[in-house]
């Protein structure tokens, strides 16, 4: 056995059986070895960032990590970006990344580059298998990292004769540690705060939206009438009829120090104290009151719903029906607007859907509108790092095997940067529909632009303008073998809609907004 | 003045007159100040890759570095690889990073990364600013960096808060450290070589296959019988009549070990020992005889013509005209071959184009039969980092005023992963012609499966093919505003690129192999 096979045996072992690949000549013994031994589904990816937001979102559906197959220091940078974003949704991924030769690294080949450097700034684990007998228990390491709560990126790297070699060794599974424990202390401090204070905020962070801590949440909620929201951005909520109608915190600074203003205290269930997205001159980094105390019910890396129960328990909380969100909407009408868009997709979303939502500045607003939409779950860019929804979405639709619709809202600036991922939903034939919200412009920063006092000049506007010439996504989706239409108002919109999701392959509406 | 002046003023002031962006809001500053200060053309790039690989293009033709604009660590992990590729020909580049402010950085918000990390780990220089009062002067020890010999990546980290508090000081150019002077005694070691022996490689980088060097080498080995080559791959090669017409050394490891076995000695003219793009079981990392004996005249950081004169004089050597190419090859007909393409390229390229030559397997062989094409200049894939050829060319136009035809033989796989490139092309009005080589799969792997031993199965074309569905490249780039045909012969294809070298704008042509 040589230490590919070693490899793929081993992933097997512990449970790997989907790896989103872009292969170099330094993992060719890695293909192979796919090819000999069955088991694994193989995606491939045209660039390395739709690999690795496959990967992300696959684990965020699939709960469970996939590997990723990407090809020396340049194949990982290409990817880095989205892993970025899926350590900030606490997604589980196994990086494997092939490199050179142990023994041809000294020569600085045109390729040679400082991989580890690079794993390094974005994984929580990181090693470079030395020799082919120590291939399978690199693997079982990194599966056991990538699996340690609440998921993390652990990237091992191969150089290309530790693959080729043999003396391969096969190894079972490794253990994953234990989340830790709730802490009963906080659990005590988080119920007297709640039993002595009117003002309470419960913030819940995106691992914990999941229904049975929604309804510990609202149960402890009705019983001490503290409020719930959720971190600005969540890798997994659950959403419409049935689950916790609540809003997250704002985006805009201003906004969000409104909306904390008034609270005393910040009970953090698997959340962070919540921070500014960005630093504004003259605008504080911390948006909650400054005499305001922050309790932390539980940590990211631990069992929120356990947590949450430990709480309810401690209140002696009653059960609480979950509120109901009303009728669902009636599809919007008209020119697109976010609020008829918003009740387009709540209309109209089948149920169990899961929306993959990098709407940018025009999504802002659909969380309220879309309570009463059918049950389904709903994913968020979750590191800023734009060009995580299309292949996120395509991840999700792979780790759900076809069986739920994915919905991709999509801003057109950026789709451009992994347009390549709807080529792989025509390839494996997935349940994607992409309403490509098509303003032409990075409307986010002609905002933030604005907010520096200034109109944008013809300068600025040739960096924050998309127009001259206009992307046509009918022909960019096509080009790339998925079908398409473009739509100007909300009826057209919500016909297409209703044919993408009766077909099985993917689907791209672009909706001049 | 803020720390955004100061630095558009310093860079400015240091000759740095174009700016490839991606900007984000830790930009909007130096975006406001670029739209204020006049004198700074700024060329949007709808993925970072772009945005690099056109600053590494603009290089090669313009012979001094460009900036770039990046958003925080996603972005400038998103330009890594061409970074990379541009560090590998050498080119200058000043990259513009944006960042978290200062006072924000410890609340790890979304987007906050190991900007530093992933920076230094492509970069010779990189530096954080910590004040407005030091931008200024930050920004022109980059521009220092980047100029000094050969040409190198200087990242310099911008907090957001160093960009709008005021205190920003326009600082003058910094000098430049002069290249190392050619040592004496290395070219009296060369010249005594030359004399002394029949088998006497000469080997020279990229850097020195301008017209001046290329003169000077060819005096040398008219003199000698010393045999000249180029390294396999090169940052800017000057080829057609009247230019040096060897041949680069070869790709393939066998081919290249037969190649370099004759050689007891190899001169290095600012050009590496020659070793394998990979290593391979049971080949050779070094390429050249065993007791073969390297000399290096010149390095990389030091002027190729100074040591090539200086040798060309301690020979005596005589003046001697460039050898004729013979007359030019007339265009190919039929079926798609590599000879045929090669031929109908050296039959129909303008006079003064530029090549961005990104056609992995299948151009290969395209020196031989361009000897005798107009004069051009050739831009190579350095860094072997896929995707660097579309935004090679688009910077490449942009550095040349438009006044140069800019052709690219681009491999399907590798213009997936630089597609967006297209978009500028087209916003720019460049003369770009794309000769996009379909062959709907990644070939290149294909033959290192086979060198692995064995036929691919269906697990491994699933990562090897990318038909299914087939890539429509007159759809794709149709969708981002650029003119487009599909041609399946050598006649069509002549015809399409005899079009377009009458317009001003891009033109891709989908050349089915």
């Amino acid at each position: 056995m040589n230490g590919a096979e070693s490899l793929v045996t081993t992933l097997l072992e512990s449970g790997i059986d989907t790896c989103f690949a872009n292969p170099g000549t330094s993992e060719m013994h890695f293909v192979a070895a796919l090819d000999q031994i069955p088991g694994m589904r193989c995606v491939l990816g045209l660039q390395e960032n739709i690999v690795t937001g496959m990967a992300d979102g696959y684990y965020r559906i699939a709960g469970k990590p996939a590997s990723t197959l990407l090809h020396c220091g340049p194949g990982l940078a290409n990817g880095w970006a989205n892993l970025h974003n899926a350590r900030r949704a606490h997604s589980g991924i196994v990086n494997i990344v092939g490199d050179q030769a142990t023994y041809h690294q000294p020569f600085d080949a045109p390729l040679t580059a400082d991989t580890a450097g690079l794993a390094s700034a974005v994984s929580r684990w990181v090693r470079t298998s030395r020799h082919a007998a120590d291939v399978g228990r690199d693997a079982a390491a990194a599966v056991a990292a990538a699996r340690t709560a609440p998921g993390q990126i652990a990237t091992l790297i191969l150089p290309s004769d530790t693959s080729w070699d043999s003396g391969g060794v096969a190894v079972r599974a490794m253990p994953v540690p234990a989340a830790p424990v709730v802490d009963p202390f906080a659990v005590e401090t988080a119920a007297r705060i709640l039993r002595q204070n009117p003002n309470v905020l419960i913030l819940l962070g995106g691992r914990c939206a999941v229904p049975e801590a929604q309804a510990l949440a609202w149960r402890i909620a009705s019983a001490t009438g503290a409020t719930l929201k959720y971190e600005y951005v969540n890798g997994r909520v659950a959403r419409g009829r049935g689950r916790l109608p609540i809003e997250r915190l704002p985006y805009n600074t201003d906004q969000a120090v409104k909306v904390l203003e008034p609270f005393e205290h910040i009970i953090l269930v698997n959340a962070k104290a919540p921070v500014g997205f960005f630093a504004y001159p003259g605008k504080p980094s911390i948006q909650y009151s400054s005499t305001a105390q922050i309790h932390t019910l539980s940590r990211v890396d631990q069992d929120s719903a356990s947590a949450l129960l430990a709480l309810a328990e401690a209140l002696n909380a009653p059960a609480a029906a979950m509120p109901d969100p009303g009728p669902r909407p009636e599809a919007g009408r008209g020119s697109p607007t976010q609020e008829g868009l918003a009740r387009t997709l709540a209309a109209l979303m089948p149920e169990n859907a899961i929306v993959s939502d990098e709407s940018i500045s025009f999504g802002r607003g659909f969380y309220p509108l879309t309570h009463g939409a059918a049950p389904h779950d709903w994913l968020q860019l979750t590191g800023g790092a734009i060009g995580d929804g299309l292949p996120v979405a395509t991840g999700a639709a792979v780790a759900s095997g076809g069986s739920r619709r994915v919905i991709s809202l999509q801003a057109d600036g950026s789709a451009m940067y992994s347009l390549q991922s709807l080529w792989t939903q025509a390839r494996e034939k997935l349940p994607c529909t992409t309403i490509l919200l098509s303003n032409r412009k990075y409307n986010i920063l002609i905002g933030e632009y604005q907010n520096v006092g200034a109109i944008p000049g013809p300068t600025a506007m040739s960096m924050l303008d998309l127009s001259n010439p206009d992307l046509d996504w009918v022909k960019l989706a096509n080009g790339m073998g998925v079908e398409a239409a473009r739509a100007t108002t909300l009826e057209a919109c919500a016909d297409l809609m209703k044919q993408s999701f009766q077909q099985t392959g993917p689907f791209l509406i672009e909706l001049v907004i």
